[in-house]
Order: structure tokens, then sequence, then C-alpha cells
């Protein structure tokens, strides 16, 4: 029977795995923001060498699973899993990245929350004792993703207030069953959340009740509050979608302005760089934590951190059939001491 | 460390879950065909009354949802993990079938390997301890796969031989901590094979060398080999891949010709129905899964089975830049006596 499995949502994990290392690997635009000295590379080239923006994309990820890997000093045949998925159609950034590694690969799709439930998942299958040693990663590019669902670059559309600008870049963590920490202690799985926003330029408003719903269940099913994290950080809700997450927990008790932040609203300088509401992407999360969250806790500025990424799960054939963006959040307590 | 990883790409469960109950939901071509008397419901009208084919591949998938957790005596309280992907862009399918369910949710994505990805996934999850109940499932529409990887139907265009027929249908599984079997005792995790095929009307041959290559690692893994199985069943090769499979294998030294059979050439009636090399789709081995295969396993018929569903990673935009189809098979096997 179950062992392991607390309240309705969240998994608590008897051995705490460890993240033993991590790789971020970003374009310009990121490479010039604030978290300039956190990433472990800087690609001032964004297509990468590659004639497509697809191809850049995949060399982002492959670039992080290859070096993540190395700065772990393991070799791929050390690796039992490797989690992966990205946002474009059938994740083929993920495929032609992993296609060369010869690691067992189970793909994973959750949009802009796939690095939380990667990473989720990479603690369950060490955990659960079938790896000493899982990846999880996932990338976004801002000129694929802006081609596949909103329009072609060329076309140079007008953005509104509430778009977000997607990350070029990605992160790769190594989760290991032996190691000295960060540990991943619990892993709280999302449900698929849908409050009827159709509008492909305010995903953070789509994405902020799924975040809301799954924080919420977290600290319902773990006993654990607001005061219990020194940072709870979202995926990419941006300004508009960071604030309406905060109210909705709010409006079920839960006060968390003080200790809460989006990566979204952390990896591009608002006064200098065009982004409007913000960062999204699968790559923001991923390289927000693979840099200066991981940096952090490492340091121990953070000891106990809920890593929520959120995705909105949108296919624009659905959109144009009427309807609405289904959204998920999958959510990752990570501590420097396991006893806290 | 990891105390049920056995070889390269294998886990072996310490308490084999049992596969509690499965729901099978076709559309009327394949319920016209040889599995017709297997099949739990057979949708006459391939809209199942919805104003577009990928509103009513949707509903094949929460229909098989609804009804398999019906068919357990369980609700959906009960579930602890939802495991489920499609082929259309973004996962569409799955993502509107779950909205409603109100199950912790893992995307998955592994195209025509999805049901064995699940399947499996969800064993571990089980086996972890982290769960009592996990539900697999993918669905495929021939109307909405034509649509968004080859023609539209509209154009009429003739097929080539090597063509085959994505199967209208949803398979649904629940996977257990308790219960009498068939079990769920090992694993193997595909890695992403790619032998230089961008054919997308002869998608056998692309999986062909990705299920061998799981099927060979199985077998060196476990030590298991061909006469351990009283079936080795692959997902959709249909007859051009399925040869290929048996052909690679044997140079490998496995000779599976006695044992192996694909759900691609199951499912359809050669004579009478037009599909060419066999059917496929994510939908082709949940279905035949969730019918025949479950109700021989039920019966003894079966006593030993490696599912091996495959899956084409294909993107039409990649292919369309000169790449190839990297392709992933996962293997589970099941048996009716854990002691086997």
């Amino acid at each position: 029977m179950s062992t392991k499995h607390i309240g309705k949502q969240t998994a608590q994990l008897a051995s705490p795995p460890t993240i033993t290392e991590t790789f971020s690997v970003v374009g310009s635009k990121e490479g010039n923001g604030p978290l300039r000295t956190y990433f472990d590379e800087i690609v001032e080239d964004n297509t990468f060498g590659e004639d497509s923006w697809e191809k850049a994309e995949s060399k982002f990820m492959s670039t992080a699973i290859q070096k993540v890997v190395q700065k772990a000093s393991l070799s791929t045949s050390d690796i039992q899993y490797l989690l992966a998925g990205d946002l474009l159609n059938q994740c083929s950034s993920a495929h032609y990245a992993v296609r060369d590694t010869n690691i067992p690969f189970m793909g994973i799709y959750g949009a802009c929350s796939t690095m939380a439930e990667g990473l989720g998942l990479a603690g369950l299958l060490v955990d659960g004792g079938f790896a000493d040693h899982a990846v999880a990663t996932t990338s976004s590019h801002f000129c694929s993703a802006e081609k596949q669902f909103r329009f072609p670059l060329e076309y140079g559309g007008q953005r509104t207030p509430t778009a977000q600008w997607t990350v070029t870049g990605s992160g790769a963590a190594v989760v290991s069953a032996l190691g000295d920490g960060p540990y991943i202690t619990h892993v709280t799985t999302g449900k698929v959340v849908d409050m009827g926003i159709s509008d492909v330029n305010n995903m953070g408003a789509a994405m902020a009740p799924a975040a809301a719903d799954t924080i919420a269940a977290h600290f319902q099913d773990t006993g654990f509050g607001p005061s219990d994290y020194d940072l709870i950080v979202t995926g990419d809700l941006g300004m508009v979608g960071r604030q309406l997450n905060i109210d909705l927990l709010s409006q079920q008790g839960y006060e968390v302005s003080d200790v809460i932040d989006d990566c979204g609203c952390m990896i591009y300088d608002f006064e200098t760089e065009d982004v409007h509401a913000g960062a999204s992407g699968c790559g923001c999360s991923a390289s927000v934590f693979c840099s200066k969250l991981i940096e952090e806790l490492r340091s121990g500025a953070i000891k106990r951190l809920l890593f929520v990424a959120t995705g909105a799960l949108m296919s624009t054939t659905a959109l144009k059939q009427g309807e609405t963006i289904p959204c998920v959040a999958h959510a990752v307590r990570i501590v420097t001491d396991k006893a806290n």
C-alpha cells in the first residue's frame, strides 16, 4: 500500500534525493539581465550556429544535458533516467537533444511546468529505488515559440501589455540517491485547472489559478505554511499572474506576499528590456532554478524552497475551436537540511 | 542507492503492482475488425457527438478514464496519479480529457509508445510507494492525426503501401498496489533511436530499430529470452516494421518470430479493410492491450507478456528542416504469476 502519499496530491520522500548538480545555458537577452553572473553559459548567437530556431533550441538542451553530466563528474551511462520535454509540437527540441545521449528516456509534457514535473519525477524515481541518478531538463526559445504559438517574427506585431517574453535557454539538473543536498523532500503533483481564459497574450492570468491550487494543496497535504519557506517561487506567471496568485492564495487564508517571487519576474531587467509582463517559457523556470536558486540553496541564503513551475497547456488548434486554456502547476519542496 | 535497477535500462519491481482494470473505447472501423467482441465500447459516430475531430478524440479519452475508474469500483479521489498523453500538438486531447477529473496529473509524451510509458511509470510510482492506484491512458483519432501529420482529409490523397491507418480510440488502465494480477514485474525504458528514416508514410520502418533495441536491452538486463514469453507484442509497427523487428532481433541472436505479434497487425481485417501496412496511433496499442490482451491474461491464455509500445517522435517542422525521425520504445513485462 501507498506509504509515501500524504493528503490528496503530495508524495513525501522517504530518503530525500540530492540535487547533485545543475547547468544553465541561456541566450544573449537573458545574459544581459540581472542574473547574468549566475548562468553557467551565455550564448551570444541565438541561432547557436544552427540553421533553424528549432535546431538552436534543441542545441541549448543538448548542451545543458551534456555539461550537467560532466559537471557532476558522471558519464551518461551512470544516468538511469532522462526526463525531458519542451514546448515545441511533439516535444521535438527534447527528442533531437536526447537522441545521441544513449540514456533511457521518458518524454514528459507540462508546457512551462515541465521543469517541476521532471525534477519531481526524478525525485520519485530515485527515492523509489529505481535510479542512482536521473536528469531532468527542459528548454524554450523565443523565436521558435513565437513562430509556433503567435505570429511569424517577420510580422512584427505589437505585443500587448500582458504579453510575456519566452526565455531562450535551458536548464538541466542531476538528481541522485546519495549526496549532501539540497534535498527534494516533497512533490505535490498538480491537477489541471481551467478558469476560462483564452487569451494567448495573457498566460499569467491563465496559469495563476493552477499555481494557487497546487500551493494550497501543498499546504493542506503537508501542514506547511508560508512561514515554513524562505522562498516560494512560481515558474513564469509574470507581473500579472504573480499578483493574481498572491490574491487567490490570500482568499484561501494564505498570506504569501512576503515569501513569494516568480522566475518570470526575475530573469529580465524591466527598466531596460522591453518584456512587458515578464518572462515565460519552459526555459524560464529551468534556467532560473539551475542558476540563481540553486546557488542560493548552496550558499544557505535560501534554506527552504518551494519550486512551483506553472504550465499553460495551450493548443492553438483548440483555441481556434473556441476552447479555453487548461493549466497545471507542480510543486517541489527543496531544503538544505533534511530535518527541516 | 538504487536497489531495483538491473542492467542498463530495466527496473525490477519489488512488489509487482496489479493491473486492476482496463477500459477500451474505439470507433466504427475498429469495431468492425477482428477484435470487436473484446472492446468495452464501440462508438459508431466517429465525431462522438462533438464538432471537431480533436474534441472527439478527447472524448474517447475522457470516456476511457471515467469508465475504467467506475469499472474498478473506485472514485477519482482514490487515484493518486493520472498519466496521460497523445499525438496532438501540446497533447491537447489529454489535457481537455483530464481537465474535469480532479486527479493529480502528469503529462507524458512518447507518441505511440505512450501507453507503455504510462503503464510502466504507473507501475514504478505504485511500486515506489507513492500511490495506491494510478491510471495510464492515451488516445488517437484517424482524422485528427491525418490532418495534423499528413494531409487534409478532403484532399483525398493516395496512401502508399507502407502507410498505416491511425486507430480511433482510447484505452485506460488502473494500476494498483494490491490485487491478484496480472502483475507488472519489470519496466524497460527505451533510448531514442534514429536510423535515418524520414518518410512519414513508413513509420513502421522508422520504429522497428527502437523496438528491437528495447527488446534486446530487456533480454540483456533481465536474462529472459524469447522462450520466457507467451507473447511479445509491439505497438504499431504494422506489417513492414513487424518483419524488420524480427530480422533485427535475429541479427542479434534472438529468434522471436514464434512469439511475436504487433497490435498494428491485430486490430483491422486486412482482407476487408483498406489499411495498407496496418494500424498505428497511440490508441492502437492502448485499445488492443485494454481489450484482447488483458482478457487473454485474465483467462490464462497468455501467462507472460512483454508489451512494447513503439513511438515515432515525428515533428512535421523538423522533417521539413531535413531531419529524420527519432523513435523510442518502452517495454513492460506483465505476468499472471509473480513467481514466473
